[in-house]
Parts: structure tokens; sequence; C-alpha cells
């Protein structure tokens, strides 16, 4: 973060939304010159008001182009802006990559000068009010390459992503759809056709969920107009995937309609198997496959109280590795279920027990 | 818990896993003379050597039994109990409720000396080595009551689940059913089926897995052969729930085949508003559907730093109502995610970045 910057020249914004500013906000604290622009001249002004960058004047010569606009009109943007700026590199960062580039080479785009993007950041909703300039810090950031553009001609968007903080990962645009549709696509629709079903139960019945259906369906709070426009242009891959789930599903389903009959046990234990060696496959954290151990604390439910227990986790010498919280209904009191190594459980138990810690089982 | 203990007399646990040995040693810590039994007598020695009861003598006249075996065999021991132990009442802690009554009733149980019962107590496995005595601690234990048990002959129920720390909840044997169906059941095998699309996914697509497709398949990694006995036991209620999840992922998997096709859009906007809606219905912390505004802080990746971002946090006194933990790939710190009220949003934001912590966005 404190290596020197790469970018030189003008860097152009076209979009002032949470990643339009949070780009121009990033840049322009490293002392890059950015230049704001929006179809919207209220939006643009917010986000030149939250220091994101300036507005146009002519005779800029940008050498690189953010396009950071919906997807159904990525395509059409860029398209617009490579017209514009003859000398500029342009890229955009949609959540789908195949469809901007298929349209831009059908439309006659000079795409020696395209290369499409995609900032794995967080939420991709909110506007220049949800800015921040270290928003991409520490994140994955896909370059799809295409056999169109020459490695030299890419270099403003390596150079900008890195001094983003950010990481790049190449991919082809068909990799990079492929892969979003099944660790990003699908499970938004999995997450959202699970939380329909909640909305007939009853209260009773809702009074009972716990953390798993709260994780499976924590994503289903998502924006239906965004993901009307991502899955929309990513719909093949999406679909691919589905296809396959359903056809699981429906064993799962005649498996349940008559469990006692041979193979329909057998059926439901491949099921949760298979959803085993899957979720196994997701890298750990710091990219490894690391399984952790769970200690579950109580935890007075008021300030500090969560500080003090990490500060003398700290002083026992355990490394936090992940952290859950909950709230017991009705207590004054919640539960810190804190992952770590499986060699510190015993030490941290113990430890925390003679400070006077209750820890709770699992 | 500190009230006096309710229970009086004798409980005898049968089956010393996980809930049995925790049943037994949050009992005998409150001082509760209790009897463990399994059909292993080394479970059952290895129960008893973490303090969790006593062997059973000879004249053993337990007021309450607890029956903690895997849902395929409860009906069978609680029949055995009933007619072991003519003056005890007797519960079990399967957790499906219908199947274990009908199997009873149609093989002749005393019933009126029966009442199902299920702790939500996390996870339900490992064996006695994972028991705790405070397992049940602020959780919810539903009682399925039914007609053919008075009022007077379920307290020692109440009892024991209010001398362990949980909250009663009563419903019916079907209520429960569909309850767990729709929180628990269902949400397993939609996460299991999502997760098994990961098996043949690329490296490189798994590499663009963020927090949405980890949190929907977190509970993937559940065990296979408790499941078969949950699902199979539980299958007509589940199968209902999956069924229409399958005609609403028919139609998304249509609209994704022919996105242009008039209604398609709307279909696809219509699946993830109507996750946005069931997701809402889930009760929030402390019981309410609060919605918290999250802050998200760099944090250096050794022990002792979380804990001092919320003894800060403490200070500042911004109460922390969840948090979540990212670990930035090839980066030597992490990324915690605090949720806090909305009122508290700007002054966390400010003091924060004032005692020197990186505030990232979202």
């Amino acid at each position: 973060m404190t290596e020197p910057r790469r970018l030189e020249g003008t860097v152009r914004v076209v979009g002032s939304g949470l990643l339009g500013a949070s780009i121009g906000l990033g840049l322009t604290q490293q002392g890059v010159d950015v230049v704001l622009d929006d179809a919207s001249p209220a939006a643009r002004n917010l986000a030149i008001d939250y220091g994101a960058g300036r507005a146009a004047r002519d005779g800029d010569a940008p050498v690189l182009i953010v396009v950071c606009v919906p997807p159904d009109v990525t395509a059409e943007i860029v398209a617009r802006e490579l017209v514009a700026y003859p000398e500029a590199l342009v890229t955009d960062v949609a959540s789908v990559k195949v469809a901007p580039l298929r349209d831009l080479v059908a439309g006659g785009a000079d795409v020696s000068r395209y290369i499409g993007s995609h900032p794995m950041a967080g939420r991709e909703r909110g506007g220049p009010i949800s800015a921040r300039a270290d928003l991409f810090v520490g994140r994955p950031w896909v370059v799809a390459g295409h056999d169109g553009i020459t490695y030299r001609a890419a270099a403003p968007l390596e150079d900008l992503i890195l001094d983003l903080g950010a990481t790049p990962i190449e991919m082809t645009p068909e990799e990079h759809d492929a892969g979003v549709a099944v660790v990003s696509h699908a499970p938004q629709v999995v997450s959202s056709l699970m939380a329909a079903r909640l909305r007939d139960a009853s209260d009773a019945s809702l009074g009972l969920a716990g953390q798993g259906v709260r994780d499976v369906t924590r994503i289903a709070a998502s924006d239906p107009a965004l993901w009307v426009q991502i899955l929309g242009a990513n719909s093949q891959r999406v679909e691919e995937v589905l296809r396959e789930l359903r056809d699981d599903l429906d064993d799962v389903i005649d498996a349940l309609a008559a469990p006692s009959d041979p193979g329909a046990l057998k059926t439901i234990a491949e099921t949760i198997g298979s959803g085993n060696a899957g979720v196994a496959r997701l890298p750990g954290k710091h990219g490894q496959s690391t399984v952790f151990t769970q200690v579950v604390v109580m935890v007075d439910d008021k300030p500090g109280e969560l500080g003090r227990l990490f500060t003398e986790m700290g002083e026992i010498d355990v490394n936090l590795e992940d952290l859950r919280l909950e709230h017991s209904p009705g207590a004054q009191f919640g539960l810190a279920e804190v992952s770590v190594v499986p060699e510190h459980e015993e030490r941290l138990i113990d430890d925390l027990a003679k400070r006077g810690w209750t820890v709770a089982g699992r």
C-alpha cells in the first residue's frame, strides 16, 4: 500500500455509483487526475463533492477510461468512449464479461483498446455516498483478456488495479462468466428461492430459525433490479448450473416421496455427501483449505465485552480465524463462536475458563 | 441461571452422545441425580468419566427419562423405557416429532407419560467429548405437546428445560415438523445441492468465491449419516417445501433459457423480490427485525488486534450487533465487517478514523 503509484496521466471514470466513485476517490487520494462523468449531472456533482474527481473539460486526454455503468448499457457506453477518445484504453467493471465483448465486436468497435474487468469488491450497490477509497484493497480484480488486445496496450488497467490495492487475476471472459455463475450467480438464485419459502411460514416456525437458514438466505436480501441485469446477462451459464442442480433436486424429491424405497436413503446420503465434497473445495482463509475448531464463549451483551474477550485471546496468544456472533433470544448475553486452529483449542478453553469466561459447548 | 433448581428426584438419560452427555453434565452440576445409560457400555463409561452422571442401579426410580438416541430408534427406546419405568415421564430430543409419537401410538405405548421435545442447540453431532453443561443456555427448546398427556404430567420436562437454562417453546408435533422442514431441513438440502455444484468447478472459478457462496454452503459440511435420518423421518414435510422451491426454480430456468421472451425478466425480478420478502421475516437479533449498518475496518492479522478494535469500540460506546471476518487473499490483514445500529455509524467511523484505524467501504 506504500508502493509508488504506477498510473501516469488522466483517468476518466464514467458512472458515479459505488464502484465509479470509489475508484475516483482511491485514485484521487493517490494524486491521479480523475475526470468523473455520469448521465446524471446531479449524481456526478455529488461524487465530485465527495472528492472522487473533477468535471470533464475540453481537451481532456485520458490514458484510461473506466466504465462503471449497469451491465445492460455497458457495451454501448464502452463503444461510445472508444470513439470519443481514440487514444485511450477502455475497461468496464460489469459483473459479466462475455456479453459486453461480444456486443462490442458485433458492433464493430475497436477492441484493440478494450479489455473488460471485474473487481470482486463487496456489495454491488449503493451510490457515491457509500464510496470509499479503500473499497478494493486486498480484493481480487479479474482482468478478462482476449486475443484482440496486446499485453502492452492493457498495461494501464493493471496499473489501476495495483494502485487501488487490489490483486489482478487473469482469466478469459468465458472463464470469468462460468466462474461467477457457479460461485455467485447461482448461489444468489438458490438463496432467493429458499428465502421465498419463508414468506408463508408461520411465526412459530420462524422462531425456530437458527444460524443455518440465516446463512443460506443472507444474500437473498440483494437488490432485484441489479440481479435482473446480472442474471439476464449471464443467463446461459447460470441456467447450466441451475439445470444440474434441478436434476439433483428431483432425485431428492423422489427419494423423500418414498423414503422406504430401495436406494432412497442412499440418494439422500449422496446428496449431503456431494455437498460435503463441494464445500470442501472452497479456498479457506489465507487461501488454504484449513479446518478450524470452534469454541463458544458467553459474552455479556454490552459494549467492550467482546473487546475484553479478544484482548485476552491475544494475551493467551491464540489467533482468531473466524468469528460468528449469536444473540440468545431473551437473554442478556450473546454467544461468540470463535474459530481457531485445532492445536490451540485446548489451551484456549482452559485459559479462558481460568480467566472467568463461560465457555459453552457445540 | 442463579434461579433455584426445579427438578426433584432422579433423571435417567438414555444415550450418551453430545446431547445426552450435555444434559447429564448440566443436571449433575445443578445437583440432580443423573443415571446415564447407553447401548454401548464404553460410551456410557466415557460420559460418566466426564461427570455426566452415574451408572444405573437396581431400584432406580427416575421421575423423568430423556431419550437421546438417533431418530430412527427413538420410538423403540421410548416404548421400552415407558414399560420399564411405569411411574416416569419419558421425553426424547429427536429433531423430528410427528413420527415418534405416531409410532408409539401405533405400538400401543402409554403416551399419557410421553411428551416429545427438541432442543435447538447448535450442531447435532459429536460424542460425550464435545459435551458441555452450558450447551442449552439461552436456546429455544421445543415441547411438542399432544392431547394424550395432561399439563401436570408434563411438568418435569419444563423443569428440566428451565434448569438447563433453555427456553421452553410449546408447539404441536405437526407444527414443529413443518417449522423445522422450512427453517432447517430444506435449507440443509438446498445448501448441499448448491455446494455439490462446486465439485466440478475450476480452481480459477473457486478463486472468485466471496462471502455469499460461503454463507450459502456453510451447512453443506454437515454429517450425511445424521441427515439421512432426519430427512427420512420428516420426508413428507421437507418434500412439500422442496416441491414448491422446484416449481419456482423451473420458472427461473425457463426465464434464463429465453431471457428476451416477454415476462422472463419479470420472473427473475420476482424471484429475487420474493427472496427479499422471505428473508425479511426472519426474526432479528434480540427477537426484533432490525436492520443494522455495516462498517468495514482493516485489522492486522495478528493476535490481539481484533481485541484492540473491540475495546476501542467499547470506549466509543458503540455496541457490536454482528461481526463478519474476511481475510484478504495474500494480504497480511483481514477485513472486519461490524454491524451497528444506524444511529452509531457516523460516530463509529469518525472516532475509529481518529484513532488511526483504516475504515474500508462496502
